[in-house]
């Protein structure tokens, strides 16, 4: 049983994810209902506490807010299409990854199924659900957000991005891209020292330290990024371009591909022949942004 | 003076970064020796204990260690040209940033003028000099990087990569090349959510606690590159092109250029086309190590 004041909570579908989200809600003391295709999978969840339902209609039934967890939008849909009848009243929150144009006819099938529709990008793994690492982004509807903020926090920080069902994908697609571009430098970088006789390994330590110093350079960034004022500032275009330069030399130098900062230099060459070498490397932000959008 | 048993230092060159660097050795009981072009930049630092050498040559005879905190190898070179009678049996730090070439041409011109050479490449902002932030990379004469450890963490923490002074060069291109990378991703995340509402500075914080999750995930990268073995994880190549083409797809719906992630999306496509799709993300290294490098 919940304690007093806490809703009910249904989590569907007890995979990586699934699991420990279901433990965060049984260990912050909510009534927590659980399914999942292999019911056994419940078993050390029920031995903690939670109520196994047998069918997913079931466990719809049980609790105003439904979480979940499950791969992606098709096993989404093919998990509750049984329990349609259960929908009216409830509040889905789908936390699968796939592209906004999904979450959207997930949000519409849902309304036509009388439920409210949170749309959810977890950006966490299975051990870092309920820690301060952990964070999950959030869109659709926003009463629903409001309502069952409390619990949300018990899986992980939320983040609400707007009505649009689609946004918390595309806040997903945009970190992980940031999260790709940064691997793919990390192992162009990893094949080039490679060549002369470090390994990934030891490169491994120095590179993540860099990365939290990147990281932290983020706001700076985003500050001239987004005012379109880019002047003064000590790493200029025209610096990178030295930088990048050497970059591309030395990877050729050692029969290492350099496709993975051709875009970049492309960029930072733009810029430069633009007029810009003087500003800062962020600038490159104006060639990045869509050709229609307001000059600044 | 130095506290006892410890050498007197020489500084030559008083700019953003020289400036912490002979405050740093002040503050650490070295009698430091400071030289720069216009003498006045030297005020604070006598004020705090430093001596004020008048020529470089002055500047080089104080001090059996010679560390130059200059912008470029160019500018190393014409300080150091009217002082190289002085400059035998001295251990010269050069840290300009530049080409390992430019590293090795240096190292040749000191050897040819009695002076033992380390190349250092500052992985440092002014206000990280002698901070656990901060870190060097040094390559060049293992003897004077043994020799003078000491003094050289006074600096920094300090890492040595091998006797062929460009080392310390190509891993700080390494690290640039894994920063541009990131710092490219983001700028183009940060365009794609302009584009649909969400500012740079709102997003940020998110990119910045995204790219330290990234970061703690580097060591695991680099087992599975250094070891050649892919199997059995959960990020494989084509979860992950999944991702790349939504991220592409959603950039392309919002007008935003689609560059930065074509090089990752061909290196999956390729990994994937050669029945290693379910191999992990990070084997696109295999791609990425030179042609001629021994088959794993």
């Amino acid at each position: 049983m919940s304690e007093q004041g806490k809703p009910t909570v249904t989590v569907l579908g007890l995979g990586r994810m699934g699991t420990p989200i279901a433990a965060a809600f049984l260990s912050a003391g909510y009534s927590t209902t659980v399914w999942n295709r292999t019911p056994e999978k419940a078993d050390a969840l029920v031995a903690q506490g939670a109520i196994r339902a047998v069918t997913v209609a079931e466990a719809v039934a049980a609790s105003p807010l439904v979480i979940v967890p499950l791969l992606d939008y098709n096993a989404v849909r093919q998990a509750l299409e049984p329990a349609t009848t259960a929908l009216p009243g409830r509040v889905l929150v789908n936390l699968a990854n796939g592209a906004p144009e999904q979450a959207r006819e997930l949000a519409a099938w849902a309304a036509g199924h009388g439920a409210d529709y949170l749309d959810g990008a977890m950006m966490a793994l299975p051990q870092t659900v309920a820690t301060p690492e952990g964070f999950f982004l959030y869109s659709g509807s926003r009463k629903a957000f409001v309502t069952y903020r409390t619990e949300l926090e018990v899986m992980a920080a939320s983040h609400y991005f707007g009505v649009d069902p689609g946004l918390a994908e595309i806040h997903d697609l945009a970190l992980l891209g940031t999260g790709y571009a940064a691997l793919t430098g990390f192992l162009h970088a990893a094949a080039v020292l490679d060549a002369v006789g470090t390994t990934p390994a030891e490169f491994a330590p120095l590179a993540a330290r860099w990365l939290n110093g990147i990281a932290q350079f983020l706001p700076e960034l985003a500050r001239e990024a987004g005012s379109g004022r880019y002047e003064g500032g000590v790493s200029t275009v025209d610096l990178n371009r030295v930088g990048v330069d050497n970059l591309i030399h030395i990877s050729r130098a050692n029969g290492i591909d350099t496709g993975v900062h051709e875009p970049l230099k492309a960029l930072l060459d733009r810029r430069s022949a633009d007029g810009h070498g003087k500003d800062s490397f962020s600038s490159v932000f104006e060639l990045l942004r869509p050709q229609d959008a307001p000059q600044r």
